[in-house]
């Protein structure tokens, strides 16, 4: 199994804090030590940063850790290999251009049986996750070849998300840089910080933060993990079939299937 | 203007003594201070690496350079802006997914009046050169949906690059991993490296390597880059309208343009 780790902010906002613990899962607190990576997205553009060695340990994740990125939405993941060897072509997150924008898209779970039709995106690796990535892909380009509204793409996203659940664990975060989507199968955990800020510690590191200092009383930021990356904070967690839409930091739409 | 930088060799090798060289033209040696980008396949997999800022102030480019990437095909680029503004999007090598295979593309130059037809591929940011790679891709896809030798595409991609050259300044670095092509319009140089290696001295920083020390009697590597980036070492000027397919550090293909 993997971890995931995601942000939506209505300011551009670094992750380091949230980054770090996870990191620390990557080897040293978790077992998920098959590779990482987060992609931060930039305005349209987006930097992704992989590396398929444990995260405790990796030279990129340092350089992360250490340089500032601001970005509204994240999305981040920690590796435990089941389907797929170990490689930078199986490394989460995925990224392919639809409709001019760079989606993104991670997983948590396995897929069993899982071979979709051939469409226009193709999966590079041997994963399910990217197999899924790219049937999701090809599902919401069939029926909106042009730009719409995420509210409008939900019922193709959620009606994707319900088959995959059925053939195994599907917890996922995905993006286009607008909004972030969340659907938690089986395992999930949302925190939303705004005003007034209060300080935070790791759960998996000795760090301490105090989100006072480092915001404006308008900041909205919401952070999404596998599991709760701090032990001083109320952490929602997410019923299995739950989903939500995130935009600007703010839950924009949300739902439950059975 | 840009300038390019390209390697193909047998071997997975790194390419920090040249990347040292090129990212000094980035706002030190050279007035290329928008942005770079470098994109190393490992496998099928593909690290990009990029920064909107000035290449030798980059904190990802010091981080690059510290960290032995061993690849073996690798398509780098700095940036001096022209058409769109300085931003993550607008910055080089782009990606996209073709066949299940990450396709990589930097371009030198610039178009004028380049309206290609709209595809499956879209720009995400606002340069020549992003249309340039969608519109190459989209007609790659038209005359092969499936998988073929980089020698059956080299009539479409010829076509390409002239109708391309036609509109403008247009050299070119392409790969999908397994080949790499380079096209050159104006200005393009290389060197193939092979036994007996020597020492190499680079023109824009106070750098010399012996190749000898860190090769092997069967390795070979080739090196394109805009300008040659060594002044004691004798690079290949291409001539305009040359085009080239490289394969593990060899030339496979070769030809000129009128």
């Amino acid at each position: 199994m993997c971890e995931l780790l995601g942000m939506s902010a209505n300011v551009p906002t670094d992750i380091v804090f949230s980054f770090t613990g996870l990191m620390q899962r990557g080897g040293k607190t978790g077992p998920h030590k098959d590779g990482w990576g987060i992609a931060f997205y930039e305005g349209r553009g987006l930097r992704l940063f992989q590396d398929p060695v444990a995260s405790c340990e990796s030279e990129v994740a340092k350089m992360v850790q250490r340089y500032l990125i601001k970005s509204e939405v994240v999305i981040g993941h920690i590796r435990h290999a089941n389907v797929g060897k170990v490689a930078l072509v199986n490394t989460h997150p995925f990224v392919r251009e639809l409709w001019g924008q760079h989606w993104c898209f991670a997983h948590n779970g396995q897929l069993s049986d899982f071979e979709p039709p051939r469409g226009i995106y193709r999966p590079v690796g041997d994963t399910d996750s990217e197999r899924a990535f790219c049937d999701l892909l090809n599902r919401i380009r069939l029926d909106f070849p042009d730009r719409c509204a995420a509210e409008d793409l939900l019922p193709v996203l959620l009606g994707a998300c319900q088959e995959y659940r059925r053939k195994g664990v599907f917890n996922c975060l995905l993006s286009n840089g607008e909004w972030l989507f969340s659907f938690c199968s089986s395992k999930l955990a949302e925190i939303t910080r705004r005003a007034p800020f209060g300080p935070a510690q790791l759960k998996d590191a000795e760090l301490m933060v105090n989100f006072h200092a480092e915001t404006t009383p308008d900041d909205v930021v919401t952070v999404l993990a596998t599991e709760p990356l701090t032990d001083n904070e109320q952490w929602t967690l997410h019923e299995p079939g739950q989903w939500s839409l995130w935009r600007l930091g703010e839950r924009v739409a949300t739902g439950r299937m059975a």
